[in-house]
């Protein structure tokens, strides 16, 4: 599977911890992290010193360390919950990022051995993506696979790609609605393949475990989009809904590529979904909206990077969407003010790296 | 997988006999086509009678029979080759078509049970297509899984199905360049899943191991594009990619879906890629314009059926790639020719039922 050549120093692993103790959780994954750098970030709501496990190299970000960044409270660009990953994404100083959920541990493949899902996601983000024809056989660069009869040889050098989407055995990653009327349902099912997700197609992108090119496209990363009653479960957020698709457009737009499928992580119980019932029908309802937002934008030809991208989006969201509903006012705000935080620490790291 | 009950009335099983002794073909598919209807259809080229075993319900076509339907062999639509089988879609009057290449046998499932590939096209057919968002979870309807957070709920009933592609076991369905290059590659990887390809994606789709609803896309099922020096090898032929972009772009425009993945057959060996390499790279230069054609179609809102959708895109072919090559030109003429001779099939036939 790892068929490409990872430097360590090039990669940093995004935590956003969620609970204090993470002892179980690093022990877990030791055998995948230890050789890399983790950035821990702290949920500032989150009171309490995190307990970790010795034998790693990481920093922590607590809520402190966000508000010296961030300045005021009055920010609309919030890091609280699962959004507080979004803070190791910023400082940040790594072409690649890896995040993966504190309530996953590795799983394990169809031959019952342990999948290495840093490496994966390197691999995903480091051989070329296919968004302009699909191919039927999957991803054409692993090894034992090509292209199909009738593929242009044009298009077969790929282009770049920019997110490497993961997956979830045990606990899917289904809405509260689903998750309530079908309690016991479970995904144990390993498909063996990674895709390109084909050029205009939308998809649910989840954060629970992610890979991200962050020179091609960490500014469309954003935690933009907060439901007034988020929570503390994944199936009551859809912050990573909103910022995967940003990616989509992106992507499409700058001739990226987005890939799904391996690696696989194993999602443990948590939660109550019959009572998260209440707070998720809002994301469930936004999502009529949201859905047919991405797909019809368009971006002008002067966007030419990721930051360039992120600002029409947040013009047209603020054109377009604010008016059905004041949450789209407040995502479109944290949308200006990541690009803007996003300059203000990448050209400070720079200035401290020259 | 079969969670589908197949009326036996409503499928015919199209083959089209590229040999004569379709004893060993037979044999190892009985367990699985025996309840159906087949449609043989002997390739015209092919002198001699078939040698089919007993225990099936079949009708064989010949030369004879193709003639008396289509008239002169002045027609631009030819029915040699593997373009006999189409002959097979033009004269059932079923619901759904399987078709299967005449060099494969069952394949085996990733728990080594054989695999029945007439019931997984039947039921890719039967539940619904999801073209216009991509679950990350493969087919949403299959048992055991569902839609993932962040899929609109307006969207989850999702379309009608037009054409399910199968896929390939052992010897993959490359080019000829492809198969000279890697002559030792085998497919040996089981990807458990069936997805639908998005809207405006085009894919390759490869007539070997198909199924679809001739209700709704069969007249865009046409043997329109010949090569020059189109051989008997699946690598020495393009009609069912050229085909595959018509029902693609059909169902794109008419709101139903293309499904790939699952079912696998076994492909047998067959061929020397090395000899073909003269004939194949026609089809190969020729996918650099005609992929580009396929994803730049737009059909009119006055084509509200495949026939319709067909016509508009024979113009289309002739104004835009005619002047490229003259192929295309024949390729215009036989979709014509094709769509005429299924209204004159199809009316002879709904007179006889009546």
């Amino acid at each position: 599977m790892a068929q490409v050549n990872i430097r360590d120093d090039e990669v940093d692993i995004v935590i956003g911890a969620l609970h204090l103790d993470l002892t179980s959780f690093m022990e877990d994954w030791r055998a995948v992290f230890s050789r890399f750098h983790l950035i821990i970030v702290q949920d500032p709501d989150l009171k309490g010193d995190l307990k970790i496990p010795g034998g790693f190299s990481f920093d922590v970000y607590t809520k402190s360390d966000i508000e010296s960044v961030v300045g005021s409270s009055s920010s609309s660009v919030v890091f609280s919950g699962y959004s507080c990953r979004y803070f190791g994404y910023l400082v940040s100083h790594k072409k690649y990022i890896i995040s993966i959920d504190d309530d996953c541990t590795p799983a394990k493949d169809d031959k019952g051995e342990l999948i290495d899902a840093v490496a994966q996601h390197i691999t995903n983000l480091m051989t070329p993506a296919t968004p302009f024809f699909f191919n039927t056989l999957y991803d054409p660069f692993r090894k034992g696979t090509d292209f199909v009869r009738g593929y242009p040889f044009s298009l077969r050098s790929g282009v770049q790609c920019g997110l490497s989407c993961g997956l979830w055995l045990n606990l899917a990653d289904y809405d509260a609605p689903t998750q309530a009327l079908k309690p016991g349902q479970r995904n144990s099912r390993f498909v063996d393949a990674v895709l390109t997700v084909p050029a205009r197609a939308m998809l649910p992108v989840s954060g629970i475990n992610i890979g991200f090119d962050r020179e091609l496209v960490g500014p469309a990363m954003v935690p933009a989009f907060r439901l007034a009653k988020e929570g503390k479960f994944r199936w009551e957020t859809v912050e990573d809904i909103w910022s995967g698709m940003c990616v989509k457009v992106i992507c499409d737009h700058l001739g990226y590529g987005v890939k799904s499928g391996l690696p696989y992580v194993w999602r443990n119980e948590r939660g109550n979904a019959v009572e998260s019932l209440k707070k998720e029908w809002e994301g469930v309802k936004l999502m009529e909206e949201v859905v047919p937002f991405f797909q019809s934008m368009r971006l002008s030809q002067g966007a030419v990077t990721a930051e360039d991208c992120v600002i029409e989006m947040a013009a047209a969201v603020k054109e377009r969407l604010e008016p059905l509903d004041p949450v789209f006012a407040r995502a479109s705000e944290a949308m200006v003010e990541w690009v803007k935080l996003w300059k203000v620490v990448t050209s400070r790291l720079s200035n401290f790296a020259a």
